[in-house]
């Protein structure tokens, strides 16, 4: 298959990246490195994306930030942080994506923990994540051709240790798998799923 | 209580602001109508509206636009409406409105049951839904001096006939049950809960 990983060369995308290397051809996305530079929060840069890449057969998506800090200072502005790349960056991806997609693809977007299991300072990403997940149950029942779409929601990795302590008494888990929630949405024939890695 | 009501003249709206208003204080919120008029796709509107309102003891929301149409043809500029509107307009509520709440108040937005049954043409509604859920869990444990925070979500309402066909096989709710559900959240104790009225 022919695979477009968005977020190809950070912490998530790098490693699934190499677990799909030997068997498809990987297509490296990131922000400014990979095979191609884009700005998910620019439907412009995601069209211009396309027309490079030309028809695929799998994206996935590991990349989309979101604002991490205090409550009660939180504001529009920040929060629009994650509505623009870790939201409308991921749907973006998918609104667009769909005109060059080929029959029997697939999407796997990135949502997380948050969603029902909230922490302190993550009320944007658990809103993004919220939006992402039903999203993709909204996008598998309008998909055509045999295309599918799945969201994996990881909580935090052990990996990245610098966010343990954002996540009190969430028990890490290993890079291993996470992978396997990205091969199980790509080579498996769900859709529709929110796949949690927890 | 002193209550606000954010699109107190719409359909579910003005029922539930007519079953309170025997036993308190409504503020009557609309775009183009009712005691203060504002927009909430714009923070500055929000601000002005709470200094005009002091201080509250529980804001209901049932105002919010969202973009039904058809998926193939979705561009971000039609997903933003239901971002803007439904999702940021209310969220803003929250994080501006939380200045202005009383201690043991109650915020209570509108979500919806496309978050998890999902109809054609509804993934940005279902988008926005989502968020609210997922953002409802995170304030909860965020808001201080006993403020509370609930989604309510409904599927089509009895009083939406122009509706049903969107929504085949939904058993349309009545309006007293859709009324029932913002009791539950304003005059109960639950907190970051979505009140399903299906």
């Amino acid at each position: 298959m022919k695979i477009i990983i968005v977020g190809a060369t950070g912490t998530i995308g790098k490693h699934v990246a190499g677990a799909l290397e030997k068997d498809h051809e990987i297509i490296r996305v990131g922000l400014k490195s990979g095979d191609i530079q884009t700005d998910i929060t620019s439907p412009d840069a995601i069209e211009n994306l396309f027309r490079q890449t030309g028809p695929f057969d799998a994206l996935i998506c590991t990349a989309g930030d979101a604002y991490f800090g205090p409550w009660k200072t939180m504001t529009d502005k920040e929060f629009r942080l994650g509505i623009d790349s870790k939201l409308m960056g991921q749907i973006n991806l998918v609104l667009i994506g769909q005109k060059y997609i080929r029959p029997k693809g697939s999407f796997t977007l990135t949502s997380g923990v948050l969603t029902n299991d909230p922490v302190l300072g993550g009320a944007n990403p658990a809103a993004a994540n919220g939006a992402i997940e039903a999203f993709v149950r909204s996008a598998a029942i309008e998909l055509e051709n045999g295309v599918r779409i799945n969201a994996v929601s990881p909580t935090v990795v052990e990996e990245s240790p610098k966010y343990f302590s954002f996540f009190p008494g969430h028990i890490p888990v290993t890079m291993k798998q996470v992978i396997y929630g990205y091969l199980k949405s790509v080579t498996g024939a769900g859709t529709g799923q929110v796949i949690e890695v927890l």
